[in-house]
């Protein structure tokens, strides 16, 4: 099995179909979706496409924001959608303070961390078993601490890990994902504790200077400061055999031609991660 | 005695003696250096304003950058400074990657941050005894994980801790941040590990969204989303006595009247720090 995966926001500007279309024409036998990019598309017709291009549908990016108002009916569409779809997993990105809004100026909002990832548990534990009769696998995905106020107030690989221990590894993943994790000292400990949660690997670099959206800061690989070897064979290592996913969140690659990108992608896989 | 004290680049604008000045016209008992202002002062004349004022000196900002080449002259130089200036720790900044220059575009760098983090090391194994002999405290600062490829590879206050490990809490202890250090899940156990190790305290918010440049994302305590009391109490009951500083890279705040900045800096300290 080739592992790598297109995550369709690295060619952000592509529908569904035209991001399936670009997987078969460049020989991408996976694809990580957004439930957006779905919702465009309909649901019923991306299962069409990506079954009829024989397309594994490495994650569905993406439930989560359990610390926002009522999350709960809006994660168990995500879930219906990702057993739909098939996928791997669902990728939780699991909110940050209570009314603090991305991109926002602060507004009303709650400074309670730790009353926020209790949120975070409290809607675990409605959530795992909704999954779990679905057979969909969800995947708390740790956000590099500078997003941790505005998107995810799970900030490293050992927390996620903890969120997880009380459900069956095929119940609650984790994502290891280079961008967010690479500089953590206890990185690759938490890699091999992770073992068989290990839901997904997303691979991108980390740009530095990061620019003035700290949120595009994702590179290819090879532009950033990313040692990826060690962290690739670490997540080998824990026993992972899934998708790898290119997920870039990038000014300049979502600006360029996505055949280019696919092109470079693919040959900055080979040279970095395979 | 009032443990408040005024960092001097968050009144930027003011020369040594005119932070000198405005500490003893608010009352302020305590100042932290920045060494490139104590270089345009000249050395002699800052320890005579700081003793003619009666302030202390709660640091001598910054040592470090031990991941760079030959850093063992210039920070002896900068313990030199410290003893002189009876500062009561010098705050070492320890580098990022080897060859990364904060703010500008990668050039020939290493991406070896195991590499990097060995350098610190060995570059504290020589520094240690010559600030033990001065009866200099070198105070290694965790900087944010967004730093961490170009400017301090030291990420946590759990690693901090692991490396100054080996020395005497009087020579080598920690900076407790709150911009830092708000967001580490660890945090408050590693404040209680830190116990005598801790040599500063430093305060300011953490703004969000962050600023363009995320150098410049410290704010007055209250503007962003820092729960302050937690850390606090934490860093009280770990049996902390000395200084609390506030140090904040701010535009707005660097552009403001210094004088305006002090009056609110002694307000939000009384209303959340104190």
């Amino acid at each position: 099995m080739n592992q790598l995966s297109l995550n369709q926001w690295t060619t952000r500007r592509w529908t569904v179909a035209e991001a399936v279309d670009g997987c078969v024409r460049h020989g991408i036998e996976a694809i990580g979706l957004w439930r957006q990019n779905v919702a465009e598309q309909g649901l019923n017709e991306t299962v069409k496409l990506v079954r009829g291009a024989g397309l594994r549908v490495s994650s569905l990016c993406r439930g989560g924001f359990l610390t926002g108002p009522e999350p709960l009916a809006d994660n168990r569409r995500a879930i219906d959608e990702a057993a739909a779809l098939e996928a791997s997993c669902l990728v939780m990105v699991v909110g940050g303070l209570p009314g603090v809004v991305p991109g926002e100026p602060l507004g009303v909002f709650s400074r309670d961390l730790a009353g926020a990832r209790a949120l975070v548990a409290e809607g675990l534990a409605e959530l795992a078993p909704y999954a779990a009769d679905r057979g969909v696998r969800l995947a708390l995905e740790p956000l590099h601490p500078m997003y941790c106020a505005d998107r995810a107030v799970l900030s490293t690989l050992g927390q996620a890990l903890d969120f997880a221990e009380p459900y069956p590894p095929e119940v609650v993943g984790v994502v290891v994902d280079t961008f967010h994790l690479w500089w953590d000292p206890g990185v690759f400990d938490q890699i091999a504790r992770a073992g068989a949660r290990i839901a997904s690997y997303q691979v991108c670099d980390f740009l530095c200077p990061l620019p003035a959206d700290v949120l595009l800061g994702r590179g290819m690989m090879g532009d950033g400061v990313i040692d990826f070897a060690p962290l690739n064979r670490a997540v080998a290592e824990a026993g992972y055999r899934g998708e790898i996913e290119v997920e870039i969140f990038n000014a300049d690659v979502w600006a360029a031609d996505p055949d280019t990108v696919l092109t470079t992608m693919k040959s900055r896989y080979a040279d970095l991660i395979a």
